[in-house]
């Protein structure tokens, strides 16, 4: 059959910039944070190229934000998180995990740090909303949740500084990795940030005014289109080569972060109190059940998996791929595999269901390819 | 240009029901609580006039429940709502809602009592789990909070006492409104309520092990293929005669259960502790500012709305339609628009973006069709 259609109604917000990407010719879209998002202009690996080696425009509203603000801000977030954020500088972002009360991944975030109590979180698909407010709900703290005027579009690629730079002068080279200010482009404000969710150099660009979404596309469109700027869509190749994870796929609630490799972005002993602290602390100490790795597997590029799929090792279904598909540039396929720890070293011989039949896969070092950081000089 | 695809991928869960509803003819999907729900085999019509004069079966999987279990589990859940659920007898339903410290609802749920510390909430979409575990984290309470195996079917229309009756006996025919019971079908584990989301009469039978999808679907369409049974989603139309409240669109983070109407249903005084108390006793002096009303319009049938339109007071826009659409009973358009309070007198008359111009409409009472609660004898 061909794709289902998706039905577009009222219970689903359109991003500010949905007009301008449906005119720029979306052709598919997921619902992400009760809002849509494109996910396809028609070809993904076109999409990928200028990802990799152009630039590219992402609407990608759909990160809702959440805003903790408030004389106990600082407080509520130190709450909701193992790692020490008082070591975050004010216009620095972090990347941070909120865990329940059994070291369970609520989801992952981007946390924008914009005063010594005013923070955005920026995070995957979840209500993350609803877990700040009903965790500050019983805490006694002063402190408001709420979601802010605030529809990031990411610029990505090698060749996002040069656009930046055409949009925001110097500031936007200048700009180190993890770092963000607040401006405006042609009266259009927005908060400009080195983040994004392809591992190349890029910037995501928060609009601040979500009646300005079509404006703001179609200035940077306007500054790309000398450097031939293509509208694209998180791209499900270049992130996997990335390890760049997904949550409700590559993570879940069932996860811990230490089955996700993210053990080095924590401080699990941090002085302050956080939920999932006493959980987090037993499992630091016997290792995660479970891991999250990469595996390489050959034969014909896979057709993406629309769901979990099995991995055996010998007989036995031992674990499930969150995610797998052909890489363009390594030319083979890559898989993001969850397992018991005793199958997760590397070099470990597995095999998993590729939707046409079982292939031999074997567990990797991840990332695929490193993030790029470092903006090089241009004139 | 045609409606645009839904990307199947595996962040997002597919129903126990996926592949009987594909197989069914599904033709469009949404997302909802994290899940692909089906919204449509290409004839919402036919849909409508099923479950308004036959029987139809949903696939409803992506009311995911939220399970709420243990010691305290009864005083987390009255932690939660505004509703004394104290009163709530086990094996019985109620609709419940859950506001934030500033009485704006969170969401809005049938909440199933299977002991009197056992809980499951069937939410709308929004990640009521994180909600419940959020509050949870910080409160005290020796409890559980979970996401159990079950997966609701609705089973719904005028004839499904009859298809029930085939399934389950006289069970099906004794069990009261809001009442519901836990029993299997050739071996499968349900829960069978008599509840649902058509006004009509009808039932959910919500699957205990989540493998057996298909069977229980085929089950289903195959007792009820001497009523001419039809797949269905749930109908625009129908809900709205009926005044079934949708999440995220007719209510919001924004409206306090005054708001929507919901002030019956409420037991704001109650002497537990609640999220929100004393937000909904200090609305309760003043009075909402805003209302959710009925309002009726003429002229050709209306195209469903995408997203929010205005309405206008005069020339001045006062608020908005939270969704509108032809009534194929009732042969006028009807729609659900949040206004200031000073114009949600019945008889008031305002105008609406119809889409394709300005239309008067007049604010009725609400609901248009009443719910059927009563199951006629029959032999």
């Amino acid at each position: 059959m061909s794709s289902p259609a998706i039905t577009i109604g009222p219970r689903v917000r359109k991003s500010p910039f949905y007009n301008a990407t449906i005119e720029a010719g979306a052709q598919a879209f997921t619902i992400y944070n009760h809002m849509f998002m494109p996910t396809s202009y028609g070809d993904t690996t076109a999409e990928y190229w200028a990802i990799v080696e152009g630039v590219s425009l992402w609407d990608v509203a759909a990160e809702r934000q959440v805003e903790i603000i408030g004389p106990d801000a600082l407080a509520l977030t130190q709450l909701l998180t193992p790692r020490d954020i008082d070591k975050c500088p004010i216009n620095r972002a972090r990347y941070v995990v909120f865990v329940d009360e059994n070291g369970g991944i609520v989801n992952d975030a981007v946390m924008y740090r914009h005063a010594e109590n005013h923070f955005w979180l920026s995070p995957g698909d979840g209500d993350v909303l609803l877990w700040a407010k009903g965790v500050a709900a019983q805490s006694g703290l002063d402190v408001t949740v709420r979601e802010p005027d605030a529809s990031p579009l990411q610029l990505q690629g090698p060749l996002a500084p040069r656009v930046a730079q055409k949009l925001f002068g110097d500031l936007a080279t200048e700009l180190g990795y993890y770092q963000f200010c607040h401006t405006s482009l042609e009266g259009i404000p927005v908060v400009l940030s080195r983040t994004g969710w392809s591992g190349e150099l890029g910037y995501e660009i928060i609009l601040k005014d979500g009646s300005k979404g079509t404006a703001l596309w179609d200035l940077c469109m306007a500054a790309g289109a000398e450097f031939n700027i293509q509208a694209a869509c998180p791209s499900l190749a270049r992130s996997m080569e990335g390890a760049l994870l997904s949550y409700c796929s590559d993570i879940t609630l069932n996860d811990s972060p230490f089955t996700i490799g993210m053990d080095r972005l924590l401080d699990i002993d941090k002085p302050h109190d956080y939920v999932g602290k006493a959980a987090l602390q037993a499992i630091a100490k016997t290792g995660p059940e479970r891991r999250l790795v990469g595996a390489n597997f050959g034969g014909e590029p896979v057709t993406p998996n629309q769901h979990f799929m099995d991995v055996k090792f010998g007989d036995d279904v031992i674990g499930h791929v969150t995610r797998y598909c052909w890489s363009p540039r390594l030319e083979h396929n890559i898989a993001l595999i969850n397992v018991p720890t005793a199958f997760a070293a590397t070099g470990t011989t597995l095999s998993l269901d590729a939707g046409d039949g079982w292939r031999e896969a074997e567990v990797v070092d991840i990332p695929w390819v490193p993030a790029e950081k470092i903006i090089p000089a241009f004139d």
